[in-house]
């Protein structure tokens, strides 16, 4: 009997109606032979009802009280499914984190899955239960309950399916799959019916909200294969898998990603010594900061310079608490902080290969008049960072350039 | 170093500045020398909004399942009151029922705390953290998570102080204590200072909700000093504690309780035979439903009787459900359902050295022309079954009769 592991975002569990839809897929694919793992979000809006709740409490709160409160919103869908189904006459139980085991570091809020504990899942499942899985959450070696960062359903789904040897994880969300570009702003934009694990992963980091990072980093080192389709519709998705399955294609480009919560921060006035980017870099890792497009003004005399990077816009009262309680280590003169900043990324596999699509890049943009503020180049993507303003403009002039609204045969 | 347990109701925790208040009592107890256990409910109307959506999927629900969405409630509460106190540089964390872990029955919604491991939090206390426990759920031997019934956090506060051999257990309400009578109704009803466990256990069982019955038991049988007292306002409450700890009393009477969320369900036309009673009792007792103020009418043929007792509303479909489905095997001819009554009782120790409070009570409610539908009695409360309508008019007239108005001096 094969394994299938469904995924059912916020938007698909939005309400008693939608649940009741859920429980419907599931039945359909039980008739279908298969033995069925569910992975749920919580509700739309809980997961930040939550948050606004710890936020207004603290703005430096403890990771692990976070935790204990966010996870609680997939604790309540997880239980409804399971009843769900079984008003379906489908034998179902609820499983949480710490039930099933779902061991993950003990880094609170952005915790890893390091091992799943399957045996009492697969107990279950041989006699015909479904397993309704609260996703998002995990358990500490401390026995704290941890959380897998936003999106981070996705990971549990993709995880589950590897360590059961799933034939297929499929993550219902509100979109129909994956798009060339965000089709809210590119009305152009056209459904990918299939994308490798590489391109779909730089899709993720760079913005593409339709899948977390993380769990497409799980799919592509357990090559667990991956099919992002819309609850509320029939159509089939696309499907994220090996390069090697995929039929080969005359265009390197797949598709622009854009992030629009993104601030960037400049610490002006920085002694110009070598070792103070570093100290910066690892003064933020030590807070579990990720800094991206760093950008450096060195001063003709060479004694000051100011250092620019940008990071997510959640990330920002916590990053300039921390940055100001350092002023005197960094010795830094003034921080400004500036959120008109867009993040735009053109991804594809073999980007090296294609014809200077770098210089088509700026080409583009200059004949825009978009000012690029920084830039970042990988053998997969290209990256700059320009004004929010411009960045509508920006990604559908792109996305016309790179032929990404023609389909290829 | 002596323990505290303080619990902290839906309406202490209602919203995030009511959570910040809880702390600072917290706080104030620390810093008089103790060490703090808190217990928490959900924020008021939490449990209510997640047992609708339960009741809304399915009235059969399973109950493993709406303990696993209810409980949630409390889980949010504790992690939000850590949070709270953290910020006021007083060290704490949340506990879960399976992280401490409390053991209960597997009996879901309705289970039991059997035992407490108290080796992991006496770690914490002894370091000067504060435990933040989620009350109202426990774990069973499964692994499944359970929760002790409505008002339950009371019980889990009771238990914890119990297990820690803790000094006294403060139980914040919205409420200023034990008052003689709902004073909602009875605008004469006086605050108790003191009252047994036992007269407590009644009027808890009886329909004041002030504290939950199962809390009540275990603190006489574990000789838990309990406190009533409101979190809104600084007055010391009620004790409830032995009768030998409390000065000797004129009066015996102590209160009046009564409740109007039940119902009383007949079955008539069930064959007169003495063991159908009995049978009847242990469908009812199979499914966990107390029956209460039982009634027969026999006929005078001695072929048919009608049968008639009291249930909570809130057990009411379920009853109907087993009833119904139950109609060939006790060979009923109708099923009547009466919502129109109330529950009245006359609560005090040695209620049978009273000169007469049987007599008192039909005088006084046949003066005012209210017909008693039911009566029984033992030798600490008088209860009656009543008309919903007279329920405010009974309670008032009774209390002045048994002068619980004047104040003992």
């Amino acid at each position: 009997m094969a394994y299938i592991v469904q995924k059912f975002g916020g938007t698909s569990v939005a309400t008693l109606d939608l649940i009741k839809k859920a429980a419907l897929r599931i039945k359909i694919e039980l008739e279908a032979g298969h033995s069925v793992v569910a992975v749920v979000s919580a509700m739309a809006g809980a997961t930040n009802t939550l948050v606004g709740y710890v936020r207004d409490l603290s703005t430096t709160y403890d990771r692990a009280e976070y935790d204990a409160v966010v996870s609680s919103g997939e604790q309540i869908t997880a239980g409804l499914l399971a009843l769900a189904l079984q008003n379906l006459g489908v034998p179902a139980r609820s499983w949480l984190g710490w039930q099933i085991p779902i061991y993950t570091s003990s880094h609170h809020t952005q915790a890893k899955i390091e091992r799943i504990e399957t045996r009492y899942l697969l107990e279950d499942l041989q006699k015909g239960i479904v397993a309704v899985v609260a996703g998002f959450q995990g358990v500490s070696c401390e026995g704290r309950v941890t959380t897998l960062g936003r999106g981070g359903s996705d990971t549990t789904a993709v995880a589950l399916a590897a360590f059961l040897g799933a034939e297929r994880c499929d993550i219902f969300t509100d979109v129909d799959g994956v798009y060339t570009a965000d089709p809210r702003y590119v009305t152009s934009a056209e459904l990918l019916d299939h994308i490798a694990y590489k391109e779909m992963l730089e899709l993720a980091a760079q913005g593409a909200k339709v899948l977390q990072k993380e769990s497409v980093e799980f799919a592509m080192r357990h090559r667990v294969r991956l099919r992002v389709l819309s609850s509320l519709s029939e159509t089939p998705g696309t499907l994220v898998t090996t390069e090697s399955e995929l039929k080969p294609r005359k265009k390197h480009i797949r598709g622009l990603a854009h992030t629009l919560n993104e601030v960037k921060l400049t610490l002006r006035g920085l002694p110009q010594v070598p070792s103070k980017i570093e100290t910066i870099k690892s003064l933020m890792e030590s807070h579990h900061i990720n800094i991206d497009m760093t950008h450096q003004n060195l001063s003709l005399c060479g004694k000051y310079m100011d250092f620019s990077f940008s990071i997510l816009e959640s990330d920002a009262e916590r990053v300039v608490d921390v940055l100001k309680k350092s002023k005197k280590q960094l010795h830094f003169y003034d921080l400004l902080r500036d959120s008109d900043v867009a993040k735009i990324s053109v991804i594809g596999s073999g980007l090296q290969t294609e014809l200077s699509p770098s210089h088509k890049l700026f080409q583009t943009l200059g004949a825009e008049g978009i000012m690029v503020q920084a830039v970042t180049a990988s053998d997969i993507k290209l990256t700059v960072l320009i004004s929010t303003q411009d960045a509508g403009r920006a990604v559908s002039s792109l996305h016309t350039v790179y032929e990404l609204d023609i389909e290829e045969k």
